[in-house]
């Protein structure tokens, strides 16, 4: 079987300018490492808070790269920089609103501020697209709410097989009708 | 009173040609005749999981028809083929999240990949639209969690008034102010 | 430091013409007297249901009276006259789907027509607009759930520090990174 490529991409003004170090990228690298037990390969790149720019590189993991997941991290606010989830919704073809709506429910738990994360997901061709906070400890969280589904979705995108670590996260697949 | 029309509108490509059996079409009528006390009377179609065929379907059972509530299933998920939402809010004058948002929730306490289902609702000049799902387990499980709801909207849009056997789903209507 | 200016819009075709004294409106005031201890203004308008009046009173608080938070209150439901919503969503650069999600989650708690509500919130300039419900008692309601996160929202965009009277209802800001 072909090794799963996954799209890490960390939006950022100041980390694309070298001036802050990127920490959202590799507490996703991470993440995934240990939960993932098929094989799978990170595709990173570091764009900063520009529409176009952001939009340009979903494009290129989701189409050159080959990717069947990508995930986002940073410009998810209200901030007039954070165009993230404008970005995502004007390159996918399907919105996925129950991503977004999962994410704020498991991060207002611990912050009333979680209502701002405009967080979304969404699908571009035959990758699904994920925006993720910016902050690595919220990466964790919104991750766990919401990885069980997505080996699934990969799978109804007639992507690779996506298996986890069942110690560390179940993957949810229906019985097949 | 005029007896409320119901349209029940099955959106799958295989039982639309007649190589499976459609089961989400019966069991929404199934549901609405259990629940509903008051006169009402279904109308069905099958169509494809195709954009403009979906759209056409809606807009004759709310319009030609005169159903005041329109119920879909299938066609909700994250699959290439799977249109629907894309239909409904292509014809709805306005659109109700809630409606979505509390199918997913409902759905998210059996299954992880509730989060897949893409299920929303709108206004189409005086018919509620209403997406379910395609597995007729679920097709319940979301009817009781939103359709105490239904015969308000109804009102709201002036349509038909209708009741419920209060043994088994109790429809909310707001005191008069 | 300046005094805040919250610009408070009652959407009604009734209270607009005199044929209904808006309880809505005062409502807003009032929670908000209770709430901010910081020094604030409140800039108070009532328009009709419709779309285009609705939009122009929203650009005039947001941008010429210089509001840092704009309240509506009334048009939100799924009646054809509703559509506070719609003039939000056209005039605002993002929208922030939170907001409307953690309402209408609060008001099912007490009513199932809550998820007939299409109440969402959005940013205008440097303005942050919140659709509220047109009842005065789901009114506190709804601000009691997503007040705590408004004046970060608002520090994020530039605007005055609101302080809220903390023993009545605790501003979230998270510690500076």
């Amino acid at each position: 079987m072909a090794t799963a490529k996954i799209g890490i991409l960390t939006v950022s003004d100041r980390a694309s300018r070298g001036e802050y170090e990127d920490r959202g990228g590799p507490a996703i690298r991470e993440y995934l490492a240990e939960v993932l037990s098929s094989e799978w390969e990170p595709v990173e790149r570091i764009v900063a808070d520009d529409q176009a720019l952001i939009e340009a590189a979903l494009v290129e993991l989701a189409t050159a790269e080959g990717c069947c997941l990508v995930v986002t991290t940073g410009g998810t606010g209200p901030a007039p920089r954070d165009v993230t989830p404008e970005a995502t919704e004007a390159v996918c073809q399907k919105l996925l609103p129950g991503f977004g709506e999962l994410m704020r429910k498991v991060s207002l738990e611990k912050v009333a501020t979680a209502i701002l994360s405009r967080q979304t997901a969404g699908i571009l061709g035959s990758a699904l697209i994920v925006n993720l906070p910016g902050q690595p400890r919220a990466i964790g969280e919104c991750l766990d709410a919401v990885f069980p589904a997505i080996p699934y979705c990969i799978d109804l995108l007639d992507g690779p097989y996506l298996e986890t670590d069942e110690s560390r996260l179940e993957a949810f697949r229906p019985k097949k009708k």
